[in-house]
């Protein structure tokens, strides 16, 4: 997507050097991190430079490219091969990555370096997939309300809630966003406001305290998030507050969707019940951060000095708040039979 | 209440000073604002030294009195009666102070100050009784969660929502309370954690997307918060989120409670349809405050550059979500019958 009206993905390769928008900067710099070696590609996987699950594993992809253009020797490019997946070891595209590319490898350098594209431009596909299905959902003038960032800095390209906005808008179509700030970590108001700022999409950052005002005034016409994962019910784990927010949509009758690539459901993982929420260090929720006036980033308490704070990460929303699930395959209401067939389809 | 184990109220007269808690430095400072001079406190009412309906009417009485001992000519006390209710126009307290104090004073200078003195007792006796209905059902081990600020800081003494905790602590009671940060102004994570510390009641601090959360896991056993104004048919007005927040309870089956004096409710105003919501300035949103590492008070940017907010102050959460309203004559089930009634209980 567009970035100062110039055309970036997250991550790509030209020869050897691998290019990383670094995210840990946004909103506030945009800078290319180039990394000319596999481990700078694993550090900035390890430090975030690049985030969300199809990003990781396009970068790890490229990281194990690497590896192989530098030395194909298999002492080597096995030793690279758990250097790179062990910078994320829950992240399950990193490792589908790396074997991909690595089974490639074996064959020739120029084959890794292919596959390790490949699994970035089917990345790019998918989510554009997941925009084409979900934008025949958005009518003109919508006015829809997200939550986090599930846009293309997520991603490769488009995202995955952010996606069918994006090809609704190159549609011709009239779209506006409300967005969820999203505390602690203000993803919606960094970085989804951001893209949306850079694609010239008209949007609004509220308060996450805002939505059922809004909705209670008929301002909201659906929401779209995304997911951290999918168990096999239909239960979306995705950023703390989505679950408040589907059931005030619920309560408003306006329309909740999930968008999310198919690799993204986990059908060993029966229920939400079964999906352990991490909690993050209550600095987050404690302290922010951000430039003064004079540009400096600062980061300054705002909370009462002494008090602790609480701070999941994610919760869980059962499958009947949710209206459909939107894949690169078409977009689905949640229940296992719909899961396993969709993901059984070829 | 305590601070640093020492008890103050928030606002209160000796001899013909009038003395502030300054709310503009809590909770990164303690200290007290002396005025000397009627106008002195119209200053510390219109900077918001002091807020909150029942304080700033207190500190309204007081001035009120402080223009009577400076000079009782009737031409001075009524000018300084139209200054005094110029400071915050849209508060009812206020009038219904500078009319009493200005009756008293009009028998004699002493008078005015008993008058004085009298309304600031009647509103901690007030927001006592809240205190003690509200305790009667709060359980041992109960974990209460609460919006915004209603503590003692908007009162005289004790406050409204935290009220009821105050007194089930002083039972003996134990209780532990969940914060609502409270975005954007944070008076949650700022006033009300600021309160609880002081007192040393048990509390986390939360971002306001967590509550669903720990209502799902059954974390929360109610939820009590303020109101900035009560309609005729029980709907009531209060900082926004609240509403959110009443949804998510009914989704769990909290029970969710609102705590104000009867002087919050508005008889003329028929329903919550009839409440128009301030906007407030998007920076509120846009940009957070907080002292740095060294201490230093910085204003910093927490939302993307170039992005705007929207920023509703309150929503209005319909009489149906309600449980009960506490009040200083009893708990009520909010209807229009039993708003009428209790109103004119004697």
């Amino acid at each position: 997507m567009k970035v100062n009206n110039k055309n970036y993905r997250t991550v790509w390769m030209e020869g050897n050097t691998v290019f990383l928008i670094d995210q840990n900067l946004l909103p506030f710099s945009f800078q290319i991190f180039e990394s000319k070696t596999y481990q700078q590609t694993c550090r900035a996987i390890k430090t975030m430079i690049v985030r969300g699950a199809g990003a990781i594993g396009a970068a790890a992809g490229f990281a194990m490219a690497q590896a192989f253009i530098h030395d194909s020797y298999p002492d080597f490019v096995s030793k690279a091969k758990k250097e790179i997946e062990a910078t994320r070891p829950t992240a399950r595209n990193l490792f589908y990555a790396t074997n991909r590319v690595y089974k490639a490898g074996l064959v020739s350098v120029k084959n890794a370096v292919i596959e390790a594209q490949n699994l970035a431009d089917e990345n790019v596909a998918d989510a554009k997939k997941i925009g084409e299905y979900g934008s025949e959902i958005i009518n003109e003038g919508y006015k829809i309300e997200t939550h986090c960032n599930a846009g293309w800095l997520g991603f490769v390209d488009y995202g995955s809630a952010l996606s069918p906005v994006y090809i609704a808008k190159q549609q011709g179509k009239k779209v506006f966003v409300y967005v969820d700030e999203t505390r602690p970590r203000s993803q919606g108001a960094r970085l989804t406001a951001w893209e949306l700022k850079n694609e010239n999409i008209d949007h609004l950052i509220i308060p996450d305290n805002a939505g059922a005002y809004l909705m209670s005034k008929g301002e909201v016409d659906m929401m779209i998030v995304g997911a951290d994962r999918i168990a096999r019910n239909g239960d979306v784990a995705n950023k703390i507050g989505t679950f408040e927010k589907a059931i005030v949509a619920k309560n408003f009758n306006v329309p909740f969707y999930v968008a999310a690539p198919l690799s993204t459901f986990d059908v060993d993982c029966k229920s939400g019940d079964d999906i352990i929420i991490e909690q993050r260090d209550k600095n987050e929720v404690l302290f922010q951060t951000g430039p003064n006036e004079n540009g400096d980033i600062q980061k300054v308490l705002v909370c009462n000095p002494g008090s602790d704070a609480f701070n999941p990460a994610f919760d869980v929303t059962p499958a009947e708040y949710i209206k459909g699930i939107i894949t690169e395959k078409g977009i689905i209401t949640p229940n296992e039979k719909n899961i396993i067939n969709i993901i059984n389809t070829e």
